[in-house]
């Protein structure tokens, strides 16, 4: 079997240029003992990969220059010489952007595509929605009757986080950039929306949007830059806020300064909690019992942004940044 | 009874001036019932004295104009109509600026002016000491064998922590600017120390200093700027950080900008806590308890910089701002 895939050729700061990328056709070998061999359907690109570009050890090692970019994929076995898998599982792996691979079985998962579609396990089943889940439950302790603050609310984890602290009882201001994520974040259910692109002062339009709520007691970073200096403004004494990625700032070629009003840390007596979704598996299967209990109870929506074949994935990873997006980014071989 | 208090003439932001202040002398009234009149022997300047003389709300009222500075003071009682306070019993109010007050007894301490030299109750036994101790034991968390960066060594809260940390079994890299400084911070049982003011990288410094310590597993925050950059830097992954203070953005004319690394808040899934020491009187007694026993067993020493004379308290307050102070600022009446 031939599979086509994505290898990254330089590590590099700034923009995402299409040329960090190229394409190179392989053989796949037959799998040797404990192997499989899978052809993807579905490829996850995720704001966290930009990290991993740089070259710098981070809290994973970057990407190997001239190798295949790791990553989510969902796929289906073709031949397998591994126990437990059988022609015609659906599998994720993180093998990343390849068409297909062989390789060993080991830390690749089994998926239930007769439960939900496979693509979803890279989605709101998948790290994103784990990782709105972990950042509501574990790093902010959201509370019924509390009032969160999304941003990013169309994106991934922004869409999983808006329908699971609607389910779990709170009320929601989103933001997000433009009319149709807006209006999909009112159709996940946020109780207020603001269009931060629409908006000259990003924390006074939330604050007068979160009036009628009671004010924010909680805060989901996703964005960092105006969006951070914001909610620092804007959080109610002791709010909390669970710091999952600042995506303004990744591309940045050089750093930049942060917010102002840092000293409202002090002043309102904050609670920052950076996380990484690979540190909290010990609540997978509170995840997956919350998450079944909310699907049955028609809790929540999915919706993806797709590109089809192969060489569109650095676009649709380039996507990420310019805000392509609304709901998960995928691509679809 | 004359008495001499510090007004304040104005609201401010950017440097204190002395023409903000103006001294005035009173007659003090006998005491009504419930009230006392106290000689005050000791006047507290804190830091956070400055965020009341901008005339915003922060987490309290600003000071009021044309009225008298309101802080930390410790006197005896000269005359009572309240009972439980007799002539002659040392008292902790927070009167502030003056010479002598009379006023409710309510909200009084009495200090016990045999166990501990009355000015203490400002410093390590006061307001000062127990934030140190609720930004290690409830911010930080901090265990035994754990490294914790103290900045402002060798100010008031920062000479506590050091050596709170110390009996707590911890290791501690303190910085501070200046030789004498660097000194006392040795003094008081510090492992490792670092001048700020003589060295070009502060993170680069103090990560050289942790090495021979294990790394840092813990920054208390005192000054924001470049400590707040360098600590973000130079934390370990899971790093916690007690956010106290940050002295050096107090006087800016207008807001800087903060440190361009807050993505190391996700990138090591740090965690920051700002917070107040009036919302922790709960472990009160936890402080007084292990103060006790740790000044018994001779774990803690104190030192004070005092300006003599009610006239000089504003030069006390503005020295904060300079690092004129080694341990705890007083002015002695």
């Amino acid at each position: 079997m031939k599979s086509r895939e994505i290898r990254l050729t330089r590590h590099f700061t700034g923009p995402v240029l299409l040329e960090y990328f190229e394409t190179v056709e392989v053989d796949l070998p037959d799998p040797a003992e404990g192997e499989i061999q899978v052809k993807n359907a579905w490829l996850s690109v995720d704001p966290y990969m930009r990290g991993r570009m740089i070259g710098l050890k981070t809290y994973v090692d970057p990407f190997r220059v001239g190798e295949a970019m790791e990553g989510g994929a969902v796929g289906q076995v073709v031949k397998s010489n591994a126990d437990g898998f059988a022609e015609g599982d659906w599998v994720m792996s993180m093998y990343g952007w390849r068409e297909g691979w062989a390789a060993s079985a080991e830390g690749v998962t089994k998926i239930d595509a007769s439960l939900l579609p496979p693509e979803a396990y890279l989605g709101i089943a998948g790290m994103p929605g784990m990782t709105a889940y972990i950042g509501l439950k574990k790093m902010i302790g959201l509370k019924e009757g509390e009032t969160l603050w999304m941003s990013a609310g169309a994106g991934a984890v922004g869409t999983a986080g808006i329908q699971f602290a609607k389910a779990m009882g709170a009320k929601v201001i989103a933001t997000a950039g433009g009319a149709d994520k807006t209006a999909f974040c009112t159709e996940l259910g946020a109780d207020a929306v603001v269009d931060y692109k629409a908006v000259d002062d990003l924390g006074a339009a939330v604050r007068e949007a979160a009036k009628p709520l009671g004010g924010i007691d909680a805060y989901y970073e996703n964005v960092g830059g105006d969006h951070l200096q914001a909610a620092l403004d804007s959080l109610k004494d002791h709010g909390r806020m669970a710091v999952c990625g600042m995506i303004a700032r990744y591309n940045d070629s050089e750093p930049l300064p942060g917010p102002t009003n840092l000293t409202q840390i002090v002043a309102k007596k904050l609670t920052l909690k950076g996380f990484i979704v690979s540190d909290h598996f010990d609540i997978y299967s509170d995840f997956v019992a919350d998450l079944s209990s909310w699907m049955m109870a028609g809790k929540v929506k999915t919706r993806d942004t797709v590109f089809e074949g192969i060489e569109k994935t650095p676009d649709a990873f380039m996507g990420l940044f310019t805000g392509a997006n609304i709901g998960k980014m995928l691509v679809k071989l």
